[in-house]
């Protein structure tokens, strides 16, 4: 069959076997399938979905594409946590020390940010020295010793996904259930992991902002790790606003570490148990959630978290001294109020927006090339439903000089909408928990 | 607008500006756009179609990327004749001189055969000598002199639409309503005809099979001719079997000059007579069409139209002997006859497998760089519904060598389905005439 033929099958809705998709994704890896004949696919797969089989095959392929990481000789079980990506999510830097202090080994590979969403890689690479960029081996190494490692996607990790999420990236086929799921998925089952949480966020700062879509995405990604025999779990939460009060990577750093501290705000700590006690179960340190829970809570409030991280941050390079003194992280030199210029009720806030102005002040990537500004970003203390007065500070903007500021300002006082009392609508912060069906 | 945002939009069902179309097709040109994202648009297209406007730009678009011959130094309105295209399909070959021998100027560009279909430029080509290949200015001074010249067209004519069938080609994209309209309309426009006659196919030998995809394809082409003050007239014909006999170049040559001599096959003789008065009533000529059918009758069956003929092959450095002498015409050694195998009636014929066939004999192209046999083909004398008696001869064939021969016959056979007697269903020859909408 020629590549011809099968995107041909795919437009017209046929269920393509394993062969065929081998022979159409292994033709396109040697360059036998034009760049134009797999972005051709890839929007037929937009519009036609995949049945299970097919990203069933379709993960493989992208899987056995690079080398994956054996983690065999690591005793327990690892557990990982995947973020479908938002604004202000620093979730990873506080729950990756805190679970694998509780003797859950933690492999987490992450990425960098791109478009209104962060990345892990580029909040840890704002702590002075601190590498993301460990080989293989190294990574394995870290993860005997200490139980966790946190770096960034190597090139020998599904580099096939690499090269369809380029492609994707420029023809509109991004926003794809199956192919969000696959490139996920292919990554997260190479790190060497038993077991993943997903924190699937919905709301406008979400990738995927329909609810319905974000469920089907969730239970798309357990369905394929069922198939590796490895238990997945996902939990919805809210990006109807920012995670936390900041949004920019060294900014983030400093939430992180006063959660690690067990204070930070209230929502990121909560969000951040949640996610904890699923990876302690699954992990199996705990049988019940509300047992995981506790375990958690203690782990954050008794040092042993702040200590893995302290420990992580050593062995990855990083200057441990801003851990205890987080004035030392690159700090901007203007710092200007958003006022309400009302007196209401938070109704609701565009997040996708708040992440384009952080974007714009340079704390995120409009194109993958793009440098960062580790220093910039805002922090944002008003949420949906909180009541403010005319003159209240909503959020207080960090950035490299007047021109930057006055713009991010602006833009974040137009993405934030008061209304009378109310109106406001938000999402719960901890929604549905999703696991594989019956 | 970005080429990531135009291609999100169409795949997002919203309609596009002129002005983005034309950013987008620009930028195809100047390799702004890359080949993945166009692919991934066309894809778009296919699912989500174009709105009228979006249709009207795109022909201006592909039409304004090369030259636009102008007619207005030839007398009268100029008339063309598309057809989707089809196996046996030499209409064209008749039409052209017939119409032209009676007063309306006939600016014909036509292709060449690709898949299972033929061209008249390959037909044309088996003629010794004549050549397809004239400039737009020689084209211009032909259809002055004669009144109708018979050529292939330029890479000058709609250059952009011949790349984006290229691309159309091996992404799947072919069968779109909106793109194969706007690629047949801008070429047409830019031959610098008044009026327009289309010969839209029906049945399983003709691109789009669906009745109700010929029809919106019709009636898409005839909005696109309204939009530039042209009149466009659509004839629905059966292409549920081969027309006329004939099927391979020279064999088409042969069995258009019987037509052009007032005989030939009755199905072609119908076909041609109808899209003539169609032709002449648009050219002014005649008022009523059974005015005009009577004119096209008198000019097939006293010659008019053969000398007519005559003066383009000679005009075009045709051999103008083979017109008296078809015999001198290429011809191939071997001839093997295809049998009927029970007696019956014809209940069906797969015409993309004969015409296929014709193409594995070298009638036609798998591929748009092969060479031709212009001798070799098949005569075809059953149609459906015709009663056969076992051992009649079907058809014969003709071929090069004895292997190809018989791979041909056995091919035939089996596209051809004889069942029992009030089993056959056949389209009518001549289908809806559809026009412009009140």
């Amino acid at each position: 069959m020629t590549p011809y033929e099968i995107v041909r099958r795919k437009r017209d809705g046929f269920e393509l076997t394993p062969a065929e998709l081998t022979a159409f994704l292994g033709g396109y890896q040697t360059g036998h399938v034009e760049d134009s004949q797999m972005a051709a696919f890839l929007m037929a797969v937009f519009f036609r979905g995949m049945a299970p089989a097919e990203l069933g095959a379709l993960v493989d392929i992208m899987l056995r594409s690079g080398e994956v990481v054996r983690l065999d000789a690591v005793p327990g079980i690892k557990v990982d946590k995947h973020s479908t990506g938002g604004v202000g999510d620093k979730v990873s830097l506080v729950l990756a020390p805190l679970v694998s202090s509780l003797g859950v080994p933690v492999p987490m590979m992450s990425g960098r940010g791109l478009g209104h969403s962060g990345g892990t890689v580029d909040k840890l690479e704002s702590i002075p020295g601190f590498t993301t960029d460990l080989s293989l081996d190294a990574f394995r190494a870290q993860i005997e010793r200490l139980g966790c490692a946190l770096i960034a996607q190597t090139d020998q990790i599904a580099p096939l996904d690499r090269s369809l999420y380029a492609m994707r990236d420029v023809t509109a086929t991004v926003e794809s259930i199956p192919l969000i799921a696959s490139s996920i998925m292919s990554k997260k089952l190479a790190e060497g992991l038993d077991a993943l949480v997903l924190d699937v966020k919905m709301g406008n700062g979400a990738f995927m902002t329909d609810p319905d879509g974000a469920e089907a995405l969730a239970k798309a990604m357990i369905g394929i790790g069922e198939t590796y025999g490895k238990r997945v779990v996902a939990r919805m939460t809210a990006m109807d606003r920012p995670l936390g009060n900041a949004v920019g990577n060294a900014l983030e750093v400093v939430e992180s570490v006063e959660a690690l501290e067990g204070g930070g705000p209230a929502d990121l700590r909560e969000v951040t148990l949640a996610l904890a006690a699923e990876m302690l179960v699954l992990g199996n340190v705990a049988s019940e959630l509300d047992e995981a829970l506790a375990l958690a809570i203690a782990a954050l409030d008794d040092g042993r978290a702040l200590e893995q991280f302290r420990r992580i941050v050593e062995a990855q390079g990083g200057d441990v001294a801003v851990i205890d003194d987080t004035g030392r992280l690159p700090h901007a030199s203007v710092e200007r109020e958003v006022l309400a210029a009302r007196a209401g009720v938070i109704a609701a806030m565009d997040v996708r927006a708040i992440g384009m102005a952080a974007v714009e002040l340079g704390a995120g990537r409009a194109r993958r090339d793009a440098q960062l500004d580790p220093a910039v970003g805002f922090l944002v203390f008003s949420k949906p439903g909180d009541r403010v007065e005319c003159g209240d500070t909503m959020a207080i903007v960090h950035a490299r000089g007047e021109d930057s500021a006055s713009g991010a300002a602006a833009a974040l006082a137009a993405a934030i909408t008061i209304a009378d009392s109310g109106d406001e609508s938000s999402l719960p912060l901890l929604g549905p928990r999703i696991v594989a069906g019956p």
